[in-house]
C-alpha cells in the first residue's frame, strides 16, 4: 500500500472558521487511484507544532500531502519548517518568479510587489510545481523513497496541483513499485430503504471472497461502499467487479450512479436525453431544488426554472392554488401540492413540474401536521403524483430531504420504478 | 490554557466520502468558551491507529473529544479501544437501556432489538451522557485531571451532548482552574476591500496591545478575527473589546455581524424590523438566492418567493423582460437585470426586488461577457440600482458571490452604505 497521510496547515481551520474541505477531496483523489490515506491532521499556524506533526507523519507515510501556509505573509510557516525539516536553504527562483509574472501579466498586471517576489523564495532541494491558476508554487520534496508536497490552501489551486502533479505522480508510484493496492468503489442508491436493500442482497455474503460492503444510508439514500486491498491492482478491482455486478443484478434500478455523482446530475441527463424539461415550484424549500438542478453545468438543456412561493398570496395569484383549496386544506397538502406541481408545468410549459410545499420548522407545526411534514408532487404529462413525507426536526436537514425526495420520485418515474 | 484536541473516527472521513464537518462545528464552540484546539485528527475503523492515536494526544491534551465509532455494529470500534485504553471492562447499564427504551417510546416503537440493546453495554469506568436526539449516550472518562469525551458522528446527536454536557464541562474547568485563556472574536463585513479596510483601520496597529488582528477574505466578504491569550478572562476580554471598540469606531458602518451570524439572516432582520418585503428573480443563481434568505427560520415574515428565470423565454413570459431588451442587450444585461428587478418586485407586490442574471460558465463566455460576468440589480421603492460585477472561471464559486454580492447591496441599501 502506498500510505498517504494529509496535513492541513492554519489557525482559521483549526478553531473551526473553515470547514476543512480540502481533506477530503484530497483524500477522494488519492483513495480513487489506489492510495491508501492513513490519516488527516490539522494544526495551527505554530512553528513547532508543524514540525512536529511533519516529523510523526513522515516516519507513517510514503507520501505527505500538506495544505496552507504557503503564503506571503508572515503568518505562513510551511516553508521555513520545511527548511529545517530537511536541513535546507532558501534560494531565489528565477524560473518561478517568471511564471508568477506570467501569471500576473494574463490578468493585465505586469508589476509584481516586493511582497509576492518572496513567492519566489523556495527551498533549495524542492521541485517547484508552476500553478497556473494561483502565484505562490507548488513544492515538491523527495528524499529516501518518500514525498512530501507542499500546496497552497485555497481549494482551486489546491485541486489544480493536485490534479497536474500529486495524482500522476501517486500513480506512477503504485505502478512501477507494484505495490499492493487498496480499491473503493461507491454506489448511490435512491428510492430504497436500508433493510429492503440487505433484503435484495440476500446472498451477497458468500460471493464476498474478500471484499467488504458497507451499507451507508444519509438523508440522500443509501450508499454502498465496497473496498477490497490486495496484492495486484488487477485482480482486485476483478473482484471487486464481480460483487458490483452482482449488486447491479439484484438492485439496478435503483442505482442512480458511481462514485461523486449527483442525484440532480443524473436526473438533469436522463431529461437532456429525452429531450425533456423540467419547472419547479417550492414552499419551504425556498429556491434549493432549482438550486440544486442548476448546480449542473449545461442545466439549461432541461431546467426552464421555478417559482418560489413562500407565501399563500403567491400561491394562489401566481402560482393559481385555488383558495379554496388553501383554506380547506391548508398550503402544507395534498391537494395544494397537486396543484403547485401541475401549475407550474402550465405555467413553464415544461414537460414535468414538481413542487415541494412543508413545515420546515421550527415553527409551523401543529398536531395533525408537525415539523417535518411535507407534500411533494410531480406533474407528468400522464399523470400526476403526490407523496407526504415525515422528516425530522431539523429545519436544514428537512428542506436538503425534502430536495432529496424531489429529485428522487422524478428519477422514480423516469425509471418506472416503484417507490 | 485547556488545551483541547479533536479526534474524528471513521473511513467514510479517512477516504474522504464525507466532509469533516464535525471537527470545525466542535472547534468552533470550544473557541468560543476561551479553550485552546490544538489538533484535529482523521483515523479510520481500524483499532490500533484509533488507539496509537489516543495515546499521542491523550498525553498532548487536558481534553479530547472523539466523535464517531459509537454504533451498535462491529466497525464501531471507539468503545473497544477505550476499554483497552483505561484499562476497563463493559457493563450492561440498565440506565442507558431505559434511556434508550424512552427514546423508542417517544417515537412510537416499544420493541428495542437485540442489536440496539448492545448500545447498552459501557465502559465500568465511564460516565454514560443522556442522548435526547438519539440511541447511543456520550461517554465520559476522566482520569489524572483528564477527560475524554466519545460522542456518536451523527452531526445533531454531537451537536446536542457538545452543548449539554461537553462546553459546560470546559466551561466550568477553565474558571474552576484559573487556566489561562485564549479568546476569539469574529467581525464580520461585507461591501469594502480588504485593502480599503486596512486604510481605514491605520492606527490599529498602535492599540493592538499583545491582541490580534487577522485579515480574512472570502467570497462574501473580509471577516476581522481579534484574538488574544491571558491570564485572566475578564482582562482578556476587555483588551479584546478595547480593539473590537476601535475597529467599530473606524468601519462599523461595514461590520454587518459578529461570529457566525450570516448576511441574509442580517439583512432579513433589518427588514422584519422595518415590516417590509423581497422577491427574487434569479437566472444563473436558480434559486440559491431564495434558498439564502429560506435558511433562516421566520424568513416568511420578509421572503415572498420569487422567479427562477432560467431561459430568455421564461424571462419574457413570466417575467416580462421586453423582447427588444433581450435581443439587443441580451440575458446578461444591465437593462434586462433592471426590467428583471422592477418586475418581480411589481409581481410579488414586495418592497424590494432583487435580480441575478449571469454567465456561471464553463459554457456561455464570449469576449465581451466571459464566463464569470453578473449583472446585479436591486429595485427598491424611490430607485432602481444595478452593477457590473467580474467573478472568475469558477461556476459554483460564481454562483456563491452572486448570491452574496446580491446581498450586500440590498444590506448597503438598508444602511445607507456607499459600495
Amino acid at each position: 500500500m502506498l500510505r498517504v497521510s494529509i496535513l492541513t496547515i492554519g489557525d482559521e481551520i483549526l478553531i473551526g472558521q473553515i470547514v476543512n474541505t480540502n481533506a477530503s477531496w484530497i483524500a477522494q483523489k488519492c483513495v480513487e487511484v489506489g492510495a491508501s490515506v492513513i490519516e488527516h491532521c490539522v494544526v495551527g499556524d505554530s512553528e513547532e507544532e508543524i514540525l512536529e506533526t511533519l516529523k510523526r507523519l513522515y516516519n507513517l507515510s510514503d507520501i505527505i500531502l500538506i495544505t496552507g501556509g504557503l503564503g506571503p505573509t508572515r503568518d505562513d510557516l510551511t516553508k521555513p519548517v520545511l527548511i529545517k525539516f530537511f536541513d535546507d536553504e532558501l534560494i531565489f527562483s528565477d524560473e518561478v518568479l517568471e511564471w508568477i509574472k506570467e501569471y500576473y501579466s494574463k490578468r493585465g498586471i505586469n508589476e509584481v510587489t516586493e511582497r509576492n517576489k518572496n513567492l519566489a523564495l523556495i527551498p533549495k532541494s524542492c521541485t517547484p510545481l508552476k500553478n497556473l491558476v494561483g502565484t505562490a508554487p507548488g513544492l515538491l520534496f523527495e528524499k529516501e523513497n518518500k514525498a512530501v508536497f507542499a500546496m497552497p490552501g485555497v481549494p482551486k489551486e489546491m485541486q489544480f496541483l493536485m490534479k497536474e502533479y500529486v495524482i500522476p505522480y501517486i500513480q506512477n508510484k503504485i505502478t512501477s513499485r507494484k505495490l499492493p493496492t487498496h480499491i473503493f468503489r461507491v454506489l448511490q442508491t435512491c428510492g430504497i430503504a436500508e433493510s429492503v436493500l440487505a433484503d435484495k442482497l440476500s446472498g451477497l455474503e458468500e460471493i464476498l471472497n474478500g471484499v467488504n460492503v458497507a451499507f451507508l444510508p444519509s438523508y440522500k439514500g443509501v450508499r454502498l461502499r465496497i473496498e477490497a486491498k490486495g496484492e495486484d491492482v488487477v485482480k482486485t478491482e476483478l473482484a471487486i467487479q464481480k460483487v458490483v455486478d452482482f449488486i447491479k443484478g439484484k438492485v439496478g434500478e435503483y442505482i442512480f450512479g458511481e462514485g461523486e455523482v449527483s442525484l440532480a446530475q443524473v436526473v438533469g441527463e436522463l431529461l437532456a436525453e429525452r429531450k425533456e424539461t423540467v419547472a419547479v415550484a417550492e414552499s419551504c424549500a425556498g429556491g434549493l431544488l432549482g438550486g440544486e438542478f442548476t448546480n449542473n453545468p449545461g442545466s439549461s438543456r432541461y431546467f426552464l426554472g421555478g417559482i418560489i412561493a413562500y407565501s399563500n398570496e403567491i400561491k394562489e395569484r401566481i402560482l393559481g392554488v385555488e383558495k379554496q383549496v388553501l383554506q380547506k386544506f391548508g398550503a402544507v397538502s395534498q391537494e395544494t401540492a397537486t396543484q403547485m406541481s401541475e401549475n407550474v408545468r402550465k405555467l413553464f410549459k415544461s414537460t414535468y413540474g414538481i413542487s415541494i410545499t412543508g413545515i420546515a420548522g421550527p415553527e409551523g407545526g401543529t398536531t395533525e401536521k408537525p415539523v417535518g411534514t411535507v407534500w411533494i408532487s410531480l406533474s407528468a404529462p400522464d399523470k400526476t403524483i403526490a407523496k407526504r413525507y415525515q422528516f425530522g426536526d431539523d429545519r436544514q436537514i428537512n428542506r436538503e430531504r425534502s430536495v432529496g425526495a424531489a429529485l428522487t420520485m422524478l428519477y422514480a418515474y423516469l425509471k418506472r420504478l416503484e417507490i
